[in-house]
């Protein structure tokens, strides 16, 4: 049995981007006997870069509601809200005394960020950068470790912080005893990388998503926002030049996909592209988006959903943490 | 009510300095009624420096053992181990995201490491830092912020932290409503600054300690080694020079003082003064000794009391840091 895990920061509206490249996948896996999954809303990763209490509380629902309108079994998968996770920043301040400063001077992510300190010619590299910001790769090293999991879907961009959650790991095992294993990291394959209106990763940041639970005639809307280049109706069309063709192929079968293909040799117009498009998607959300819809108007069904979620969870991280204090120091005294 | 917040990092056998400096003072204030006093076994912050289990272990016993005997009442005052309330390391979370890492960097502490390692001309400033180290400054302020202390009394060298703990609490506040009083800084007196066997501060980190619960015998014969001048018994000597004297000022009554003073002026004899620093001390001491170790032996007893205290101050923190989340928009679905 693998344990697979997979969090959400909350601080958005779900997306087309969100939903291929992590939700449907996860869920899929979930669904197969030989995982075991753990899936959870990262509201304290969060509070890093969103001071808008009512935005997190609401980008939270959203989510959730996203997990089960798509159907998650949360019988078999685990599926909580990080903060409901006490142990969780316990876990941190354990390993947070177990990580050197030079792992998270060297993160990619806040190098960056004192790059673009220096560029800008601020007088401190660190102008603008939080404890938080600095730190969250131990957040999200205990976020693993709580729960052993052996395996962490990421994108490109989050292999390091797969690599200092093992170095972290290792550093402990190597004091207090074997405790952790060494999580995987799985990078997701190129498809799964959904490229947005402009053309770039569909991504919060560059502001060019499409929500995934859009009502069909906005939905309709944005997808013919995508962009295209400037080719006639009936001119041959480079499917290996499009965003169209790359967002169908996320969504299509292999046959379809094909078919796809074979319009575009033949110069279908990019109106008709879009429409083929917005069809294909909107059949696979109309089911999920109704009940997604029933979700938002109940939500104290995924408030129940949640709780019974943490329950689940802290089973084993409470007994888990229990044993991580003793091995440092940390008992009853007796 | 004014309420006051001491901490003891478990990562020691108590000695006098600790006794004098922190918790003779701080149990007599809390039997004052304008007090409400919080008294802490800091095991999270012993876990930065030491990686020993079972020292930690021990240190913690030792610790609780003696506020207990030294009578304090854990009916009117809270009395608990910080790893018990696990809203302190979640609130710790919540504080690092308002803490800008300019705050860390400027911590006298840290650049004291930083510049030891320039001096030993090590490649990397932060060799052997860890981010327990770096950080700690946010775990102390959730230990004040945790319940709101008015005071915190410190040593001189513990100043900075307070400010830090002022900074990020006015920051929390201005984002997300007025939640933490800002604690005041309490500078622990001269006088309460004991000198240790080499006349430097009293402190396990210059091996200089008297330990407070030695047998009669062996108090008396550390007592013996502290360091004096050369001067013959009948020569005049100088009580603003002599660590013999420091020590008894601390213990001694106003007119004990003068008495002693006196004797210091008739040219007592080294040996004297410390046979009477010793029985000072030793009457003092010898009550509380006995409980001390009655207490050692019944362990379960010690255990019974921490976990009384978590749950009184618990009562406290769980609701106050239910608040907390809410503002910042860690919130129940509905």
């Amino acid at each position: 049995m693998t344990t697979v895990l997979t969090g959400i920061t909350t601080t958005g509206t779900p997306h087309l981007g969100n939903y291929v490249g992590a939700i449907k996948p996860a869920i899929a896996k979930s669904k197969t006997a030989d995982y075991s999954s753990y899936f959870f809303l990262a509201d304290l990763h969060a509070l890093i870069k969103c001071w808008e209490p009512e935005k997190i509380a609401q980008s939270t629902k959203e989510i959730a509601a996203t997990w089960l309108a798509l159907g998650l079994d949360t019988d078999s998968a685990m599926f909580y809200r990080q903060s409901d996770i006490p142990e969780i920043p316990e876990l941190t301040w354990l390993l947070t005394c177990m990580c050197s400063k030079g792992l998270m001077n060297r993160s990619h992510a806040y190098k960056a960020l004192v790059a673009e300190n220096e560029e800008d010619g601020a007088k401190d590299p660190d102008k603008g950068i939080t404890m938080g910001l600095f730190s969250y790769p131990v957040l999200m090293t205990a976020d693993i470790l709580m729960f052993n999991a052996d395996e962490v879907p990421v994108g490109k961009d989050q292999t390091q912080h797969l690599e200092m959650a093992r170095d972290i790991a290792a550093r402990y095992n190597h004091h207090f005893g074997e405790h952790f294993v060494m999580p995987k990291t799985i990078v997701a394959e190129d498809q799964a990388v959904l490229p947005g209106l402009d053309g770039r990763k569909m991504s919060k940041s560059y502001n060019n998503t499409i929500p995934l639970w859009l009502p069909e005639k906005k939905l309709r809307k944005h997808i013919m926002k995508i962009k295209t280049n400037m080719l006639e109706p009936g001119e041959p069309k480079d499917t290996n030049d499009s965003f169209v063709f790359d967002i169908y192929k996320a969504f299509a079968t292999k046959d379809q996909t094909a078919n796809f293909k074979q319009a575009f040799a033949d110069g279908i117009a990019w109106g008709s592209a879009k429409q083929e498009l917005f069809e294909l998607i909107n059949t696979e959300l109309a089911g999920p988006r109704e009940k997604y819809n029933e979700f938002i108007l109940q939500p104290a069904l995924i408030e129940k959903e949640l709780l019974k979620g943490a329950e689940k969870a802290r089973e084993f991280s409470a007994p888990f943490l229990q044993k991580l204090k003793e091995a440092v120091g940390i008992r009853r005294i007796s």
